[in-house]
């Protein structure tokens, strides 16, 4: 399952003529070997306003003549005439994914089945719990466990340590593994695109808690699991990966945290590698997920 | 695809021991052959409520002794002592469904394909629409139609028109196959449990008017379309049945409209046949369907 | 659902660094608009051969400085540097889909339906069928029809009146819409990825007659419809579409049938649609299908 | 998520008129509290022979008033009137499953993730592998792991000793977790309807040895899992649950590897938890699931 190591641009701009021509000739002129491209024309809202470009290219790193450090200063002047925003990403970088869990086991199970195999290709530098139930199994894989209990009376202190931890790990992500506590404003409004829930409903149903139950009192023959970024909205953040599963009369509320449970985690599996291969560009409250 | 006549007794009751034992009973007694028998059992919500018990029995018509008025008779005892909800119905008598539509075609000529084939073996005593769109097409199929403009100042005399039609073919079963219009409080009410609606959206998500619009904006990752019983309330009826379609980024509202369209015939078709087979036993807002 | 006319060129070559760069190039100089663009790298099969590059790109029409014939003149040098196998089309020729039936009409009407709305834009020259069973409803949809018998004696000569009557009418495509007879090959040869088939299993599983049959033989849990292109060997052409639907031990073969149906007619419906857009370039034995 | 205790009923026998009758008259008898009941009865294959009827019926084990032994001493007669095939189990003995793996971590995980949160309430006495791979986590489990390599020339021993760990242990069901070994036909034999495989295609299609590059070269576009009971036919035993996930020619084998292990451990688990809650009735070379 070895592949070679490649660079990941993905950008957007305000749509214009050209602006494939400009990158991939760019590319070209350096004998760049294009793996892997996508592309996508969003249009204007309003008919007098221009529509905008996305854009995700993976380029075999060992095909170009420089590094990624001199890539992005010889690419910089065609971003900046095509008013790009932009980042190039090196596939050799380990993403480092910081993992929030409380009680439940079964994202966190997940992530460590796939982290261990090497599926997910990432370090996970820490997992922080406001309870201490998964110490063990954690260390025991020999990543260190962080117990930050969160009190009604504690909150900004402990979303304060939340930070210190990431910041003092380097994490680049935050996974809410099914973490069941809201962040304050501040913690998310600092990592803007960067901290990823799974909430146990088809969004925009069954927002906040209980979802479940909100399910069942109201009949639905189909449950869902919402993958998306946390913004200060609660449960309104962009949407990345959504899926369902079938339930009818017969499945009490217990049967369908159950089932969601499945849902939960592959949902999250597929939106965080979504967002670990910089496949997911924000635009406004939306996603373009090149999958 | 020819079956044997059939009655379909479907019945609820508050919940206790010896339901099952007290019908089957009867049935075995007068040697009845079950074809197919579904039963379920729905918890008290509250601790010191009953439960209520629902069943489904299909019994070959040629196996019983005695007609179904006779049936009738002697089980009403039984029904009494269970304080049951019941009636029982003959594969044999078909079903007069009326279908109302507006100016999209799809949900109209697949009830017409099915109906045609016999798949759906019901009659259709006239189609109803706001518009002459598909007076052809209705026609040719020799079913009468009937055009019933509505606007903003005719909507009582419009559904009046509706719910006399309705009588005068002795309509068992209204289908709003994308009808379009929001009936009037009089005529829901009028027919409860009766009148069926597909609606563009995955409810709870997306009440009311352009669906497609509403799931665009918000980014979803998924589409669907419900079939629900019609009440006073808008798309806020028991839910018989619903599923979904993926969609992505790429995919503008006119497209999501049209793969919308696919699941909305499908859904519907799904939800009117269990209806027609006497397979949903509404239970509150929320509905028992025996697949 | 109107969209502004515009070209879709479509191709593969052999792949190599430049492709891209080299044909987006082109289209930029001449200030072409691109509307959509897909791509993708299939890798060499063997370490020593190269592998194959595929593109499909939409341009707006009115954006280019010149028509469709100057296009394919000045293009074809980079075309021939390239060794590209390539063909444009213009949105605003319709293409020409005979549909061939037997006795079954979830198909027609399927295929009928989305033709009277325009949701597939296109010319039905004719409906060609073994059966006379649905002359009327064709020809009251204003198409005609031409009933071709097939017997066990005849069928040389009746696939060669197939075929006549499709260069008369000037086809694009044939489609199988359960037309249930297996084509010469000889008539399959004449026109490669052209005729599209729905094949009412799940393939490569149960191939040929019976299908439901066979499905309810072994027992599967969930029953399928694939779209694909004819080729001389039985149901084994190239896959362009594929789903699945869920199915349990209560259902017999004709609810299989039934469930089936429903399958069917949105899978060759999808199917068709990519084809007739150009979305599917085939490779060996497979499609790429740019959705 | 607790439930009171409750014995499970399942059976099948010639089907009859008054099976039904029977069976809950005598549950009614003695005022037992049927909590589910799921009845099917299977049409003869041939119309001079007789069908076959299938129950699983839950009671409430503190509404009889007696023990099981007893229940099963009362009802021996009826059964034997029936000419049943059935037993009867008690949800508060818990089932013993041994876990076979090789190498691959997602199935184990999950497993493992299921039975630490009691959502399988099952007992795992041993995990057995012919590999080492695993034997920190399992242990850390507190579960016994026991390394039992496979070769070419040991297979005779290697399953005698597989089988004598299954007696030591008083198994109920083995589970090959992706095992990737070929069971002995004595092995298989000696379990009927007790050994669960997970197979990594949509059975029929792609028997045998890497199926995921079987379905690459075969080009479908969808690739599923498969649960199964062992026999001596590889791949051939009775299916139990199946699901497909959707791929595209963009997917290389390794990515349908990776997409297939998602579905692999859910139809995994949700077959084994049918199986071990007695909702798997075996028919010939089908089952009956009563979800």
């Amino acid at each position: 399952m070895h592949r070679e190591r490649f660079y990941t641009l993905s950008a957007s701009c305000p749509d214009r003529t050209g602006i494939v021509a400009k990158v991939s000739g760019f590319i070209a002129e350096h004998k760049g070997w294009i793996l892997e491209t996508a592309l996508h024309a969003e249009p204007a809202v309003e008919a007098d306003k221009r529509g905008r470009y996305f854009m995700r290219i993976e380029i075999r790193a060992d095909s170009l003549p420089f590094m990624l450090s001199e890539f992005r200063e010889r690419f910089r002047p065609i971003a900046e005439e095509l008013q790009m925003d932009w980042k190039i990403t090196d596939s050799a970088v380990k993403k480092r994914v910081v993992v929030l869990v409380s009680k439940q086991e079964h994202c966190l199970y997940d992530l460590l089945a796939r982290w261990q195999s090497k599926e997910l290709d990432i370090e996970i530098p820490c997992v922080i719990s406001n309870h201490d139930t998964f110490r063990g199994v954690v260390e025991w894989h020999g990543i260190p466990f962080h117990h930050v209990p969160v009190t009604a009376d504690n909150k900004a202190a402990a979303y304060a340590e939340v930070q210190r931890i990431f910041e003092e790990v380097h994490g680049d992500t935050m996974v809410l593994a099914r973490y069941m506590q809201i962040l304050s404003p501040d913690l998310c409004a600092a990592y803007p695109g960067r901290i990823i829930n799974i909430h146990h409903s088809f969004l925009p149903s069954f927002v906040g808690a209980k979802p479940y139950h909100q399910a069942y009192d109201k009949g639905v023959k189909l449950i869902g699991a919402t993958c998306h970024y946390v913004t200060a909205d609660l449960d309104q953040g962009p949407i990345i990966e959504q899926d369902v599963i079938r339930i009818d009369h017969s499945d009490a509320v217990e049967d369908m945290v159950r089932y969601g449970k499945d849902i939960e985690k592959t949902v999250l599996a597929r939106g965080l590698r979504y967002h670990l291969e910089d496949r997911v560009l924000v635009h406004g409250n939306k996603t373009i997920v090149f999958r």
